[in-house]
């Protein structure tokens, strides 16, 4: 029984590397939630509890997985970005997508009685499946998240205004669907506000702008403490109240082209003691959970370590 | 903010469907498990516990999607087998991945307490990578999971020894594994009897065979009833025992080729009824899982439902 | 200006190497060969000197590369198989694919003026474009090789129709078209027959058929010449023409699986000189070209050769 | 014989379209070209009729593909750069490698009696091979150019000094390459120069540069004629002469980035009438083949229209 009488079978796996230099978005959507929300109640059109769930792990898979350089998630999807430079598992496709899938499914299943303390995880558990997309700029990077983030808002206030025809307008939902058949974002509002006193610029902006995820790498001194949503998520849901787009409000002043982001003035490489010290830096970082425009300039502007290059080296730059 | 601005970044997704008529198996492999077997204290060389989950995980993975056929695990890793014929997913590679990914690793992490209730989950959470294989035809496919079964027992085998060395011998780490350098399986068997008086044949078939699952078809009639693993591992385990190696002697008496197997007499393609029909029989089918040798075609031919094709159609014969 | 500065640009070409132990088709068409071939008056329906052309090309491709089996063409296609067993340029896909394409291009240009003396090749140039498909076994790809014989008869049973009604019967092609929408075979035989007292049966095999290429090893004692299409197609010509469907009847006699052509009997893997030899008798080999149903079995059983394996080893079986 | 039931076959073709927005080289490369110089007597180190038609061949490309918005050759090979927002064959990767391969390889043949009218072409014939590579942005694409010329350099200084041993100092090649192991430029310099009398700066600049082709379409008022490499190569050679790095010393003098060549200011994408007339423009435009260095920024800024984007629309930006 030789061993190597079989392993010729290895030979049949092929590689999957991505090509270098190239942004890499993984991204997280929920496996069969239109079913999976009902049987476990999930409040419509939106469950604060499984908001909060999703964002909680994604912190803990962005946590994990310092190469990721920031995160956008909404309804039961989440998009993972890898800096272009990233090579982690050697940029081997399959390992980056299952590696977030994994981590991610295991940390909204074991989280999940914190946030549903009265509905038991039963059949059907709650699993996910993953993609990955290359963006070869930052440009149509950026463009991927806007796309999410408009369908958020595109989806959130058809949903708002359809269960609030539904539950508080009595309507049914085949009659509140064809209402709202080829109407517009204004007609939306209006039936808002006309019908149930509801201003849609006043929900909550977690609802209509989603989440979004980064390391806080603004505070030079390094002073920061690690966010651990497993002990429970006031600190985060703290932080992303106070973060909400209402105090936020320079981010649409700003002008300045978004490439700027990635300028970078030293030429040499770094070096491994550099790179080390940048790594040990992010993973004491705080990881920070907004909910804000990400479509405009501002965001990226004042957060321009983001998307900032580790390296200055020849393969390092846009 | 209209969405449409956007929405050209969805074209850089790029299609991955795996090629037709072609055996799909998707591999798992736990991810830093030498720090988190330490860090969980894993008994060794073998923890039946773990072995137990992870057999518990693989059978709630499988009873979830009715495409695999057949799958098979040792140590900290679990092959699944699609049937070439599947449609599943319309064979996007990374649905396919990831949603095995997905469900093995939820239901590793959920049911982690039953099979270790003194050690309480924490970090490092268990998580999985995973990958998948084509293999063209049952022969190549079938010589895939020999190699795997092959490498269960050289490395059961090789920590046997080494763990009797250190545990039992009171050899350091690094004594025994120098001392077991370069040395045949007859050495190592010739050490575990002479020194330690252990006969490798009748350490448990578990450890020297790995676990292989399967639908039990036989029975026509169709009684059988689902095992559910989170339930409890009894049924499991009591099945598993009765039909170690032990009992199961005809495998190695058999001499027709495997490829015989897949023989369809004949020729009309499935109707969507006979599909229906066949899906829900597999629903129902009893999973099993084994301990023995999946090497030579005794296994295979005795349950020739295993890899059988779904249709004898134009696609569906080798 | 050192080299290496810029070296690392090589690693971003990603690896095509194909799935071990499957069939590779490499297929050519034309480009833009509707213009080519009213530029070059080609004859309508079909054009004996370009389809010669055509054969005589391709039949200098697999002298060139012996890991090509078997090839068909029709029409200004042609398609090319390698043995599911060959190591050629080690699968990489763009390597086998560009050689061929080169090889054919090359051929089909130098040797225009022979096959269109009348006609000096100026502006546009003839080119080709090429692609591979995976076939997972003898089914697979043997219904390809159907598939296009099947397109060759049902497209030359409706460009002869039509053209004789253009040319013979005076319509105009607009007219032709419009009658001949929606017909089938039998509504087309009868135009043929009734008002040209054309019997479709009688037209020429080439044209029905299609060419097939292979490689005469039915004479173990290797007395073969090679044909060299360069030096004139005569020889070619004759071949086929004696060998057409009328002189190979056989073919529609047999009725055992075509599969049974790969049985193989030895079990070692073939020795380095096995191989020299066998690629020696290769090179030597007749290359014949035919005019003969592909579709059925027949062809297949009476020259086991083609598909056989070059090895009865590990990966070499079906 | 219904041609629907092969016709499943087609479905195992896989799509093989590049990722969007993504600068497409494709590369050619001579096959088995020792053993072909020799055959046919290049004169070594480098054959001047052999590198004009490489260069011919490659004008003829790009004359019929006006996608290509710049070509590198030297020695037996040649790149081809798509631009990044080509559409071309809706970029499958494919059918733009095997266009390009068929193209050149038929322009090679056919005019090769221009260039050797002594050397008949007979076996072997001319074949070639090539490959795609993405590059992500300007500077990995320009990378990879800057890689093939310092490779050009490199190589030929070596041959030029190897050569010279050879031929003028008698040396056996043997003997040749064991000096010549491990020494560096200076060395190799100082061998030409102390004993053959050769100042290697005064070797011609197509040997030591190699050839690089683009558009001319600086001159805005389109009065260009478009080169014809058939019609003879004096045309091509006498503005390749014109255009030796000696009269274009200005190429070293300039700073800024060559980033800066892309840089698009208005917003609206083109309309369907720009695009065909931008199309016209470029088929009118003269073709320009010069031996210049195209590592330094000089090359680039002064003719910033080769890599300008034909659009300023939302995909067409870096």
């Amino acid at each position: 029984m030789a061993n190597s009488e079989f392993e010729y079978t290895r030979f049949f796996e092929q590689t999957d590397v991505l090509l270098p230099d190239t942004w890499i978005v993984v991204r997280l959507d929920g496996r069969g939630f239109s079913k999976f929300t009902k049987r476990y109640n999930f409040v419509k059109p939106n469950d604060k509890r499984a908001i909060d769930l999703m964002n909680s792990a994604a912190l803990e898979t962005m946590r994990s997985l310092v190469d990721i350089v920031v995160a956008y998630g909404q309804s039961d999807e989440y998009s993972f970005v890898f800096h272009k430079d990233t090579q982690l598992f050697e940029r081997r496709a399959q390992k980056l997508v299952t590696t977030i899938v994994s981590t991610f499914s295991v940390q909204y299943a074991l989280q999940w009685p914190k946030f549903f303390p009265d509905e038991p995880l039963t059949e059907p558990y709650p699993t996910f499946d993953g993609r990955h997309v290359l963006y070869p700029n930052i440009k149509t990077m950026r463009d991927y998240l806007s796309w999410r983030q408009a369908d958020c808002h595109v989806n959130n206030l058809y949903n708002t205004t359809f269960w609030a025809m539904v539950n508080q307008g009595g309507q049914s939902p085949t009659d509140a669907e064809l209402e709202l058949k080829g109407t517009f974002s204004a007609d939306k509002n209006e039936i808002l506000f006309s019908r149930f006193g509801i201003n849609y610029n006043n929900e909550p902006e977690v609802y209509k702008k989603g989440t979004v995820i980064y390391r806080d790498l603004s505070d030079t001194t390094g002073s920061s403490s690690t966010t651990n949503p497993l002990e429970g998520t006031s600190r985060s849901s703290a932080e992303t109240t106070s973060r909400n787009a209402g105090t936020t409000s320079p981010d649409s002043s700003t002008t300045s082209p978004p490439t700027n982001t990635t300028s970078t003035s030293t030429t040499a490489p770094p070096s491994k003691t550099q790179l080390d010290k940048e790594r040990k830096r992010k993973l004491k970082a705080t990881l920070v959970a907004e909910h804000v425009d990400i479509i405009k300039d501002g965001f990226w502007e004042r957060r321009p370590w983001i998307l900032a290059g580790r390296s200055a080296g020849k393969k390092g730059t846009h």
